[in-house]
């Protein structure tokens, strides 16, 4: 194989990779969902009682489809891969990862009194995740070090403008949590809601 | 890479991604499955009570396993993808994941009084994941959006039509279900019988 | 794309989708180990009283990794694949996802009173996926149906008569699994011990 | 499909049954992740206390992630697969697998009489883990009898080299766990530190 063939196939693999920890992640979500029944009321209050977990569920749903989105749109202009890079994303699927345990907290909390313990947690991590985004996308570009030949300087910039977007948004979130939590949550579930809107206009 | 090899590669993940939801989900069914035993009676005789949970991973798995196929079958037309589609792909997705929650919960009720609400449900989820499938398809076909070059116009509204059937009897499922929640299970699995068996004739 | 390209296309996602199977059931298997604390023992003591667990564990899993293997290689003999092929496919993922939730049941009852109900559950099932992996090989070599161009009828021949010896094996640890639930796994663990010793040998 | 294609295609879809069961393996580290709660004490409260638990969580993602990203590597020297090494790569996975449940133990156990215990067994998995892969590496670098033709005999030994690391730093990890657990797991998280960072320096 030549150079480019193995970097592409390098490139390839660890999407593929990554794929799978986002695929199996979102599957995961659904073990969140637990029957209401036993606990002595019927089955069709007991899931009109647990729409905390489906309000979590839905929401970390949609932000790791969202993530995913973007991760497959980001490989589209960083065309090779350096061991910095995959350790990078290897730290971002650990977030994601990550979402799945918060998201059963936030399920569990949310209706409760330490409701902003849980989301505290659950924006951080996402918080956290969104710099390391950043992190990985500003490596890339740096000295175009990791980008296709043909990605422009102007589509490099317009993505770095996009990316700011995350932590300022969740950042904002993980203010929140503290004082509301719910709304918190809510601020996330908006993110998500604004990035598949704006996703598909801008596309 | 030129435009129509990145188009390819881009599909090429988004079905890898599917694919790993569909199959870490249809795997996922087995969790529904529980050691009998402990409750005072012999394993044969648990086994035995606890047909339904059987009986409702039957019919999961080979539903998941025939819109896999279909899927699958779909993208063999769609070539092209853009992120409206990764969007409604992702909600269909997501009632496929709801699936494996919706089938624990057939699974312990089908024998009991609310045997309705779980079934009703169950068939309501594939009944939205039905419309959210013709709505994909729409989408992709409208002025052959998304269509590979050599897909014919009669082939097109040849799977417009085959796609008509799934919202009808997952509608019929979800009509049924509040009165008898064995009888609409009974139907979702009459559905995929079908749609093997067509599916194997009309290869 | 012409219709070869297509062909190998469907093909490939078809393994992809099986291989995902395959991986996802293998890595489930872990749940099936247990923190044996708690029960007022101490763990090394409790590790050690576990021991069908990681018996019925290493078992499994090297099960499903000859099985893979041996998918794996059927598939440099197809190179097509057609919907009835698909299903088959299917019903023999299904069994394979069956065989974690009975790896649990020969973990928890190998020691007491039904072993062997378990044991003929487990056997069983291996032994109706033996049929169905014939099944799949018949219908794929029946007048050359989806074999590759370059496969050599001899070749197709030693492989039929290498995949009568596992409903073969599985049929007798079947038999044996009603009287004598610990020797019917025994049997399975040797089984996929010869297998992986011939598989070796004969590359 | 002639001779080299077919070799690359087998090798492909090994490295992506690795590649599902590394991933999933990871993915699956997020369940030993719990809801403190419940126990009387607050949910801040609860996830200080649970510590122990992030701990093994972030020691086992970062080994496992390190893992793959070695793995990824050794595939771009070895190009050809053949059984043996199909299933000296499957009885590499059996460890990775472990590592899960392994986790769950230290987790468990880290802060209790019997954290030795855990320890040994974790690092004890990563020994073993590290002999298989040394001898997957010699079985396909002996006589060149795996490695792609452009692999200089100077690579291959400059690896060689690099992979004594494991086994001789996790036989520490081994040493030490007896006697002090919560050392041993701290020397598996340095080991996962050093392979990071001299890896992202040496790249």
């Amino acid at each position: 194989m030549d150079r480019e063939a193995l970097e592409e196939k390098e490139t390839v693999r660890m999407e593929a990779f990554s794929d799978g920890v986002f695929a199996f992640a979102i599957t995961l979500l659904a073990l969140n969902l637990r029957d209401p029944s036993g606990s002595g009321v019927s089955l069709s209050e007991g899931l009109i009682k647990e729409w905390p977990a489906f309000f979590a569920f839905v929401t970390s749903f949609v932000t790791v489809l969202i993530m995913w989105m973007n991760h497959h749109n980001m490989f589209n202009y960083i065309r090779k891969i350096d061991r910095r890079l995959m350790l990078l994303n290897g730290i971002l699927l650990l977030f994601v990862v990550l979402t799945v345990f918060n998201t059963s907290l936030v399920a569990d909390h949310i209706q409760q009194a330490d409701a902003n313990v849980a989301a505290t947690l659950y924006s951080g991590t996402l918080f956290f995740l969104a710099l390391v985004w950043n992190g990985l996308w500003w490596y890339s570009t740096a000295g175009r070090r990791l980008l296709g030949r043909d990605v422009t300087e102007q589509q490099a910039k317009t993505i770095t403008r996009q990316y700011y977007v995350a932590p300022l948004a969740y950042g904002a979130a993980l203010l929140i949590a503290p004082f509301n939590g719910i709304a918190s949550v809510a601020v996330i579930l908006a993110v998500a809601g604004f990035f598949a809107i704006t996703a598909t206009i801008s596309d």
